[in-house]
C-alpha cells in the first residue's frame, strides 16, 4: 500500500512493471523565474531575497549534503527542502543522476549539464518571460540532450526546482486554453490564488494584446511562460519518442509540462507517468488530478504515500500541514525507490529521517 | 593489423579484450589556454584570433555535425579538425558521449557539462595559469563527477580539445620532474620546440622563484599548467578508482595527465591504456613512448593504424605530412570502435571520408 493510484491504475501498474528490472538515470532540472520574487507568490526560500537562489541550493544539497552546499533553503518556518526526501531516495538506491541547469538565477557549484538558452524568467505580469526565439532553442537543446542521454538508461525520472512554478503553469496552461483556474498547488498551506490569478491575468492581457490570433506553444512560452517547462517538456518528448519511459516526477507543475507536449505532439502521451506525493493529491487547495484529467487522462498519476504524522520532527511533521508537499523530483524518485528496489514508504520514511537526522546534527532547522 | 602496439601490448589486449562487451560513455572536454594565442605555438585554428574558440565549434561540430556548428575548426592551410575522425565513430558506434566544459573561452552551443570552477588559463610565460585554488577543485568537481557518471557505463573514452595543450603539459610535466623537453608534438609538423622550450623556461623560473622549495601538484597546474589537464587526470583517477576501463584518448598531453595521476596516487596506474593515433606515435618530432615509459611504463599505449595516404581528399592526406595528427579523442574513440564494434581501421576509415564528404558537400575545405 505505498502507492496510490489515481488515474489509469492499470495501466500505472503496467508501467511500474515495466520499468522494474531496468536502468534509471534520474533528470533534475532547475531553473529561476523573476515570479517567485513577487510578495507573497512563493515561500521556497527563507526569505523573498533567498527565493531565486533556492533552485541551486537545491541541487547543491541533493549531491553534496548539508556538509557541502551553500545554504540549506527553508522556508521562512525553517522547513527544508522536499530535497530532503530526493537526497534520501538517491542515497539509498544509489541511481545515477544529473542536474541540468535551465536559468538558475546563480550556477550551483556541483558538475552540471547546461542548456546553451538558459537564462533567468522575467516577470510575467510586467514583460515577456524570456527573449523571442528562447522556448523554441530551450526546447531543441532539451530534446537533444535527451537523444544523448537516452542511451545511457531505459527509466527516467525528472524531476525539477523552481519557485513560482506553479504560477508560470498556471499562465501557460491557461494560455493554452485550459481552465487551470484555483487547481495549481502552492508550497504553502495558503495557496495564493488570488495573487497567482492577478498575475496571470496580467501575463494573459499582455499576450492577448501582443498576439490578438492564437500563437504557437514556443512564443505562448516565450511571452508568459518560464525556461524550465518548454525544457521539461523538450526532455521528456526526447526521451518517450526515442523509446524510453519516464516518470514525470513533480506536482501541478507537470500538468504545465503535459499541455505543452499535448499541443505540440497532438496525440496521446505514452511510456510515462506522473510520479508525485500523497501531499499533492490529498491537498485541498489545488486539483492535480482535475488538471491530468483535463489535459492527458492518459497519463497515469501515481502518488507514494508518505505520511510524516508520526515522524520526530516537527521539521517533516510540518508537510502534513500542507507545507512544502513536493519538489526536485521528491515524489517521483520515491516511486522509483519503492518500485525497483521494493521499499515500502515506511523503509522510504525510515531513510529520510536518517537523513534528516543528519542535516539537524549540521544546523539546527526546526 | 588494425592496431600498433607499443608497451606492454599483453596488457593492452587483455584490456581490451575486457572492455569487449561492457557498456561505452566517451567524454570528451575542452578548455581553452591563452598560451595558445602566443604566436607560433598553436595552429589548431584558421588564424591566432580563432584559436579560442576551437574546442567550442570542435564539439558543435563533434554534436551537429558541419551544418550545426558555429564554424568548422580547420588550420591556416584549411586542414579540417581532427573532430571529423571522431564524429565519424561517433556516427557509426552510437557510443553515447558527453562534453564537459572545463573553461572553454567562450560556451559551445550544445548542452554540456560544466565544472563550477571553470576558467581560461592565462599566459604561463606571463603570470600564473589559474587563480589559486582552481586546480584543486577542478580536481575534484571533475573526480565527483566522474564518481556519478561510472554508474552509467563502465568503459570510459576520455578525449580532449584545448591548443596550446602541448606547451602546457611539457610545462607540468617539467615541473613534476620529468624530462619532457623535446618530446611533446605538435598538431604542425614543424614541431615549434625552442618555442615552446623558451615560454615553459619563463614558467618554470616564474614558478621557482614563488616557491624555492619543492610545491605540490595543484600549485603547479595552478602556476604553469591549464585547466585542462588536472580536469583529465580528476575524471580519470574518479573513474579507474571506482572500478571502470578508461581509455586516454589523446597524444603526448595524456602524458601530463598521467604525471598528474602518479604524483596524485603515487602508485601503479591500472584499468587504463592511452590510445592515440598512428601519426602520434610515428611522430619523428616527438616521442609519446619516451614519455609513456618515463612516467608510467605500466600503462599501455596502443595507437589505431589509421592511413589516410590513399584518400581522395587533400585536407586528409596532410595527415600523412604530419598536420594535425590527433585531437577531440580521434585516436582512442577509434580504437574503442575497432575492439568494440569490430571494425577494421579500414571501415573505420570509409566512415571518415563518408563524414569528409559530408563536410566538402557543406564547405569549402581542401
Amino acid at each position: 500500500m505505498s502507492l496510490i493510484f489515481i488515474n489509469e491504475s492499470m495501466k500505472a501498474r503496467e508501467f511500474l512493471m515495466t520499468i522494474r528490472n531496468t536502468k534509471v538515470l534520474a533528470v533534475y532540472t532547475i531553473a529561476s523565474t523573476k515570479v517567485s520574487t513577487i510578495p507573497g507568490i512563493s515561500i521556497a526560500g527563507k526569505s523573498p531575497a533567498h527565493i531565486l537562489y533556492t533552485p541551486a541550493y537545491d541541487v547543491e544539497y541533493l549531491v553534496y549534503g548539508v556538509r557541502g552546499c551553500s545554504e540549506l533553503p527553508i522556508t521562512p518556518e525553517g522547513i527544508p527542502t522536499p530535497a530532503l526526501i530526493t537526497r534520501a531516495c538517491l542515497k539509498t538506491s544509489g541511481f545515477p543522476y544529473i542536474i541540468v541547469n535551465a536559468g538558475s538565477f546563480i550556477e550551483p557549484k556541483v558538475p552540471h549539464m547546461v542548456l546553451p538558452s538558459r537564462c533567468v524568467g522575467e516577470r510575467i505580469d510586467e514583460s515577456a518571460a524570456l527573449p523571442p526565439g528562447t522556448a523554441r532553442r530551450l526546447f531543441s537543446e532539451a530534446y537533444q540532450l535527451a537523444q544523448h542521454i537516452r542511451k545511457l538508461a531505459d527509466t527516467f525520472i525528472i524531476g525539477e526546482s523552481m519557485p513560482g512554478g506553479t504560477t508560470t503553469s498556471l499562465s501557460i496552461m491557461t494560455a493554452l486554453g485550459y481552465n487551470a483556474w484555483d487547481k495549481v498547488s502552492s508550497a504553502s498551506p495558503d495557496n495564493p490564488h488570488e495573487l497567482k490569478k492577478q498575475v496571470v491575468k496580467k501575463a494573459l492581457k499582455r499576450l492577448a494584446e501582443k498576439y490578438p490570433k492564437e500563437c504557437d506553444v514556443f512564443t505562448v512560452v516565450d511571452e508568459v511562460g518560464d525556461p524550465l517547462h518548454i525544457s521539461l517538456a523538450g526532455l521528456t518528448l526526447g526521451l518517450i519518442e526515442n523509446g524510453a519511459q519516464v516518470i514525470l516526477a513533480g506536482g501541478t507543475q507537470m500538468c504545465a509540462v503535459l499541455a505543452i507536449m499535448k499541443k505540440l505532439k497532438g496525440q496521446k502521451l505514452t511510456n510515462m507517468i506522473i510520479g508525485t506525493t500523497r501531499w499533492i493529491v490529498n491537498d485541498i487547495t489545488s486539483d492535480i488530478r482535475g488538471l491530468v484529467l483535463e489535459i492527458a487522462p492518459e497519463v497515469p498519476l501515481v502518488a507514494i504515500d508518505l505520511d510524516f504524522s508520526k515522524t520526530p520532527f516537527e521539521g517533516l511533521r510540518y508537510y502534513e500541514r500542507g507545507f512544502v508537499k513536493e519538489g526536485v523530483g521528491a515524489g517521483g524518485t520515491a516511486i522509483a525507490v519503492h518500485t525497483i528496489l521494493g521499499l515500502s514508504a515506511d523503509e522510504i520514511l525510515n531513510e529520510i529521517i536518517r537523513e534528516y537526522n543528519e542535516v539537524m546534527a549540521y544546523v539546527q532547522v526546526r
